[in-house]
């Protein structure tokens, strides 16, 4: 069975295309056939790798669906292989007038989809602007036009963390990201092509502007609450900072307000294993194959951090296994690739496959980059000439850290700089929660922003570590310790 | 000058293969020359992407490499890039009968490359055998034939952790490397060429079994202690688990007797970013172009998970910048990539572009995998029949755990199964020494470790938890600390 299958893989001529997998140039044929004619005469059989052979058989997979969709005429063109959510499902607004960026000349016009859940009261006073991580949609939870869970379908609707019945929630894909909104995907008017990497570079203030700019379409002059986690807590501090006068509250789970040198390494690896997919090509891939094996491996990285180690020795400590029976029969030739772990498959799940089919390469990069560049503390955002709004507002309860919070004994390096930058952020009650077992913005953060929040003045932070072993994710799952938090905290 | 570079990097044709870099299929000369029309058409100019262009430009380095040794008559047939260290600069057993292997066969005859420090003793009693990490050859430090500094420099000498004036200190090659030890990128006798990955697969219990047959050459018959920090650490506790009566002690640093499923996550991603380098070829690439870029991705990661968050902070998080004066008069354009951290640079290192040429990838795919498969839970060792070369013998001080260290309250999951794996090790001296920055080998694994050796009846069990910032890497780096608890428990 081992040597019919290693048979297949060098008779099928597709099968035989593996790793980044792209048309074998005439080096590799002569590799292969070296490796065929080793095998003649060795003593060992060859090995089989299926975690690379899953690689070229996504690929074949694009391939046969790419030439069963050109038969079609009405579906001729370059087609990207990633399928965005059908446009009925979500609105769409389009703004025709320049976004200003924080690192680039404004965008022209940009388009930003979004999906809204309870009604809006007659005074629109009852407003909540969800904010999303990295790569979520603006489906936070199923409506109407589209019955599909959303990635946060357990917080919100009636008596939910975001109570439907008292709020009207509204969710965004961010700037950048492909189900909807502007990103590098969408057609520059200037070409009528893709922006791909000429898209320019944007930050978390670009995506809490355009949202803005939503909103004053919509008319909502100030909103309730700003509520996100993770890559949207950083949204929603910076709509705090930005627009202080329009948010009642701002709601930071699992954020931070300066990204940590360990989480941007985390990004980097991924962008880098991405960029190095042939397929990439640049960001130009939109009229080739896109670089799905890059995509694959990038989120296998960030799943990674998306974890606890205490949990992950929970679910797969027992798991973790010598060869089964079967495996040892032909153990003689088992390469390391072959003895399969449980974790291999969390790591390799279905999900993972339909991401790196579904989500656009550059929308990850060009998002995963503005969160490296989010720094809120001063040197920084004066060095981008960034203001708020309106003038910083002298706080109004107390300029100095309660009795209840004195200041740290060990101050995190950065803390001054950090409260400084967060002055605009010191008269609006926030919400910081943070998860103990996180190791992408690790609790010390959380306690670095709650700290400086008193240390800017802010007298109404309330501040809750939770325990348990979800790390990241945490905030996506456990429903009644974040939800319990924010539906206290709203009300 | 954005222009202008754009302008070479289309030009000049070896500079136009990237990422992956191998000679462009035709189907990626299409796309470049989209990308070209492209930009005839586009009011923006093309970004620039360095850190892809340097895999490019490694790439072209070998070719170059390659092309002024082939014109060296002497230097001829295919040959490796990466660079063996000096075979004069070190000593090698040949091992002419077969070595048992856990997973597969018996490997037929293996070499084994080692160095020594100090004198031995006219009673062969004052032996150290020395362990290496997973990517280390035997130079641990410097000698009369190489100078050169090695891995564990100021950690070997008189009056060292490992002082010289007492001990004689062995450090070898592990089995699988390619540093002068049988792996796979050495000649199967069988064939005359590389084994590539027709080489079995190894347990840390096999290097462990390697190294024994060469302190039988050397007619070595009991060490005073086995040494290892990280994967030496656990081949370090598999020395005194299998020959319990030729070791007088054992210390472990950094190390596990249990593969955590976070640490095999990482290993499995650099794995998996390493085989889709389509160089990688499924491992046959020796008479090709190595899978250097995938090997530097890896390694990447590698480089992540050494280091504390902590530590990055102090020594980032000021140089965590945005753009500066001279990115900004063309921000416009610049691409995510472009914008330059001081982080980027430690993980794309000269060191980091020394390993990725000098390493041979497909030992690093077996050395990493037997890290993963390492497990000395009771059911893992009774699942491979592996057992002691001697009979457990009963605990000589006491069953059961001091009073200075009673049971621990909350136990890790598997202590029970892991203290009774490691009943062979209830007699011998033991020092456990963790790092609580440690996020590849984390305290709580040191804590288990100590935990269930003692529940196992050692009541030899020396713990110490070092504080710091350097997180894994507290083992190369922190002669005061861990030097210090070596050399006093070598005492």
């Amino acid at each position: 069975m081992f040597h019919s299958t290693k048979q297949q893989l060098f008779v099928n001529p597709p099968a035989a295309t593996h790793g980044y997998a792209r048309p074998s140039s005439s080096g590799a044929h002569r590799l292969k056939l070296a490796a065929r004619l080793y095998t003649a005469t060795s003593a060992r059989p060859l090995p089989s790798f299926p975690c690379v052979a899953q690689h070229a058989a996504r690929e074949n997979r694009i391939l046969s669906l790419r030439a069963s969709s050109s038969s079609d005429p009405s579906a001729s063109g370059p087609e990207p292989p990633y399928a965005r959510p059908s446009p009925s499902s979500y609105q769409t607004y389009h703004h025709n007038k320049p976004l200003p960026l924080t690192y680039a000349e404004p965008l022209p016009e940009f388009d930003i989809a979004y999906e809204t859940w309870g009604t809006l009261s007659p005074a629109r006073d009852n407003v909540i602007l969800l904010h999303t991580g990295l790569s979520a949609s603006s489906h936070a939870a199923s409506t109407p036009e589209n019955s599909a869970p959303g990635w946060w379908e357990k917080f919100i609707g009636p008596g939910r963390a975001l109570d439907t019945r008292q709020f009207f929630v509204i969710c965004t894909n961010v700037l950048g990201g492909c189900y909807g909104t502007t990103g590098p995907s969408s057609i520059d008017p200037a070409t009528s092509k893709p922006y791909a990497t000429t898209f320019p570079v944007i930050s978390i203030f670009d995506m809490v502007r355009a949202q803005f700019a939503l909103l004053d379409h919509l008319g909502i002059v100030k909103l309730y609450a700003s509520v996100g986690s993770s890559m949207g807590a950083m949204q929603s501090l910076a709509a705090g900072w930005m627009f202080p006068e329009r948010i009642g509250k701002v709601v930071s789970i699992s954020g931070t307000a300066r990204s940590s040198p360990s989480s941007i390494a985390m990004r980097f690896a991924q962008r880098s294993v991405l960029m190095a997919d042939p397929n990439w090509n640049e960001g130009f891939y939109y009229e080739g194959l896109p670089p799905h094996t890059g995509l694959k491996l990038a989120r296998q990285i960030a799943t990674i951090t998306y974890r606890s180690g205490p949990e992950w020795d929970i679910r797969f400590g027992r798991q973790v296994r010598p060869l089964s029976s079967s495996e040892t029969t032909e153990k003689q030739h088992t390469p390391p690739c072959a003895l399969i772990f449980s974790l291999r498959r969390t790591l390799t799940t279905r999900r993972g496959e339909q991401f790196c089919l579904k989500y656009d390469a550059n929308s990850l990069i060009y998002i995963s980059k503005a969160m490296d560049l989010f720094d809120m503390t001063e040197p920084s955002l004066v060095a981008l000439g960034l203001s708020p709004a309106i003038p910083t507002p002298p706080p109004t309860v107390s300029s100095s850290p309660t009795r209840a919070h004195p200041p740290p004994a060990n101050p995190a390096p950065h803390l001054p700089e950090l409260a400084a930058g967060l002055r605009p952020l010191a008269n609006t009650p926030i919400l910081v929660l943070g998860v103990q077992s996180d190791i992408l913005f690790p609790v010390d953060q959380q306690r670095e922003l709650a700290d400086a929040l008193r240390m800017a003045g802010n007298s109404r932070v309330s501040y809750y570590e939770l325990g348990g072993v979800w790390g990241h994710d945490t905030f996506l799952l456990d429903e009644q310790n974040v939800g319990g938090a924010i539906r206290g905290f709203l009300l």
